[in-house]
């Protein structure tokens, strides 16, 4: 695999300095192309020690205007990180949309110094693959442009580089102990990179191998291919159209036939008042010392409440935040997007909120927006609300791996309960501010949202992070059933 | 001062229920009135255990449509708070504009505890809650509206509500350790409560202190005196006119009267070709192995490069990143703020980049942007610039005192080098992009910049962030002081 690149290619310095201004102005004006466009453009630069990736870093920094390039580098994860699934450092430092985000270091460093190292085996490494890849196409596919690079030095070249920049003094700092050690590794690391390389060389971000013994030939040969690859895909999104995707939605059986989830829930059960007040007091007292059991060993909790308009998502947090720790939890509505959060893939935003070890995430609407309002209202294409379900799954798979108890609630009430709410909260002064033209149009799409909550229920529940419909006609009916279900969800937790 | 709050307030059931409805009426009124308003709400709980904190933050969460709240709480720093300045927390925390910020645990937690653990003495307190008192200041000054409560329970209350939280088993859990230990504390947490309430109930952020020993009593005046202030707030939002300052913008001598730090700088100074390149590697060298030394030890440095257009800051930072780790560097260039940005203090977008321990930040332009440009194209009223010289002295102070290397460039060329520059720059492809009318248009107002940066210079070199004016006619010579100045500063921090 790396035999291309030990076959000392080379740049003159004459030929450099003819064609470094070329690559220079044309990056600028692509990088000022991509101002109007609509993608991010993420630069790996990976390969082995001394081949100079902190240089090509440094150089890129040079040649692109700085305003809309920002570099990332992952160290050591914080405890911040540590108490957040993995993938959390990842997300949050992601470039918006029109800008160059540079990595040194990246999702590839932990897999293959892990591997390297002997923390994990050859299962271990394509699993952690396997998960770099959904990752990177959930960019991707978001219209990411993801553009891997690879610097080889062959082993000669290698031990090479480091006696250089040990010989000079204005470069003997950055030879490390843990360079020499690695220098040792280079057949071990050699083994790993090309596994690793060929795992994740995908369709739509494979990896370009570039030979590092020359640094001309280095760095002219990733300006070019950064140059060419952001102008063919500015080139392609000036031509297509939004992808018409092979996926098809959902087409709706006929109306009767349907054995629909929903429709099978019965709604009339419900809590006579003196009932319910002991078994809310019940249930909040559990779920009070369960919470500080998990405060206190760091499980944390995400709950999402999905439901009708008035179904009750407001009342039911009233009722859980009295058992939690109020310096523990955060309550995160989900409403119209912020512009740092619209420049970004769509499930940047919910992981943002991400509670930390032992703290509390409550999402009042959360990110199945995307396969309910968006879908209904057009506001996401239909490949895109299409994927998203794979997307979620593999999300919720993060989140629960990482040990946070995941509860998802739909609150279902009929339509007739829905109108005769409405019509209460028109009375009542307090609950006016939750009533607005709008409640009434989403009505009038019900079934279309019916058969969206349908296809959600059906995709998303998983083993991991399974749905739980919760009999919402009676409202007492319906937080006690809630309660219960996060009690019993942290408890299993916590054995 | 705790007297008027032990005297046994109580509100009726019956005259609850009236009240509660209509307050919860009228704060989601005001709520929904803040949304076209421009300012943030903070609303401080604090007090003594027991005495219900947790239970009103969870109360107003009920109250306010919580699309528009957001909880704070401050527990133990994480790693990635105690690498940076200790109101980097604090400032990461605030509520953008138009929303409310509810604390539970905040800016008073530590300076109070650390007091009463006997970490610090009364004179330290006393330090602390200055610092208290200016960042609220900034953020009151800034038109934020901060109410603080304290939520009294006398001894005797105390000891009584830990009994009766104890005997319920819904409520047990709640009585930690720490609580009992905070009991036994009694007199010596009022006493260090009194002190701070007295340093810091100011004009603009007073401290209310509530009887907390009736639920009842409690929730309805606390809420109700929120309503209270945010609708007077939104009265004399609407009534007056921007703040008239009695401050005067500086007025400027007579032409040749004064003596103005630039006029004295010596702009022939230059360094020839081989030489610079001599002492450029030098000097690379030496901040290198000078950067990787303060990266071991955790000592981060900031680099704010002002200057004028075309004075060579871009050139002067491609010189300084070779030196640096590429994972440990970041170039924040700074342009039009993000609405997030926009909603929120000027300073919250620096704090934003603070770098962790052992980074680097380099801000290309920065907070003195208030005092430059935004003073000069009316971005900024008088009375904002005006005040930002020592909101930013105190800002530095706080980076420096965290043991942060600050350095400071002016980067300084005359006027008709800045014209050569601008020519230069229309004939180089890779350059034109720099060049804009924009620059034109500012080169016309030169005198009145040069004006503000004298003031700039005056009021915002201090002992522990010094401005270092580089003679920047020569762009060899102000490298070479640059990254000279540079290295000897990190030499400093690292002694």
């Amino acid at each position: 695999m790396f035999e291309i690149a030990e076959l000392g290619h080379k740049v003159k310095k004459s030929e450099y300095e003819i064609k470094e201004p070329e690559l220079r102005t044309g990056l600028l004006f692509a990088q000022d192309a991509l101002k109007e466009a609509d993608f991010p453009v993420l630069i790996l630069i990976s390969g082995v020690d001394g081949a100079g990736k902190g240089d090509v870093i440094n150089q890129l920094n040079a040649w692109f205007d700085p305003h809309y390039v920002r570099a990332y580098a992952f160290d050591t994860p914080s405890d911040e990180e540590r108490e957040r699934p993995r993938y959390w450092r990842f997300w949050r430092a992601l470039p918006p949309k029109r800008q160059i985000g540079l990595y040194v270091g990246s999702w590839y460093s932990q897999p293959i110094s892990d591997r390297v190292g002997g923390h994990i085996d050859d299962a271990d490494l394509e699993r952690a693959l396997v998960r770099v890849n959904t990752f990177e196409e959930a960019l991707v596919k978001d219209g990411a442009l993801i553009i891997k690079f690879w610097l080889h030095l062959s082993e000669a070249a290698q031990r090479q580089r480091t006696k250089e920049l040990e010989a000079n003094p204005a470069t003997r700092w950055r030879v490390t102990t843990l360079d020499k050690k690695h220098l040792k590794q280079y057949d071990k690391f050699k083994r790993v990179a090309e596994q690793t390389l060929r795992s994740t060389s995908t369709g739509d971000a494979p990896w370009i191998i570039v030979e590092a013994t020359d640094v001309r030939y280095r760095n002219l040969t990733v300006g070019q291919h950064i140059l060419e690859r952001i102008t063919a895909r500015l080139q392609q999104s000036a031509e297509t159209p939004p992808p018409s995707t092979h996926l098809r939605p959902i087409a709706a059986p006929e109306a009767g036939e349907r054995v629909s989830v929903l429709g099978n829930l019965d709604l009339s059960q419900q809590l006579a008042k003196p009932h319910y007040k002991k078994q809310l007091a019940k249930y909040q007292g559990r779920l009070g010392e369960l919470a500080r059991q998990a405060r206190e060993h760091k499980v944390s909790s995400i709950v999402v409440l999905e439901g009708w308009d008035a179904a009750g998502k407001g009342g039911l947090i009233r009722r859980i935040i009295p058992a939690l720790d109020a310096r523990g939890y955060q309550i995160i509505p989900i409403a119209a997007p912020t512009d740092e959060e619209r420049a970004h893939h769509y499930l940047w935003r919910f992981w943002r909120h991400i509670p930390r070890g032992g703290n509390v995430t409550i999402y009042d609407r959360s990110w199945y927006g995307r396969v309910l309002v968006e879908r209904i209202e057009g506001f996401a294409r239909p490949d895109e609300w299409m994927r998203a379900y794979s997307e979620i799954n593999h999300f919720e798979e993060l989140l629960t791996e990482h040990g946070i108890a995941l509860l998802k609630f739909w609150l279902h009430i009929d339509k007739d309960e829905q109108l005769k709410r409405f019509h209460e909260r028109e009375q009542t002064p307090f609950k006016q501010y939750k009533i607005t033209a709008d409640d009434y149009r989403n009505r009038d799409k019900w079934d279309a949202y019916e058969q969206a909550v349908n296809d959600m229920i059906e995709r998303t529940s998983t083993a991991y992070a399974p749905w739980h419909l919760i009999e919402a006609n009676d409202k007492y009916f319906a937080r006690v059933k809630a309660l219960h279900l996060y009690s019993e969800r942290l408890a299993a937790a916590l054995r």
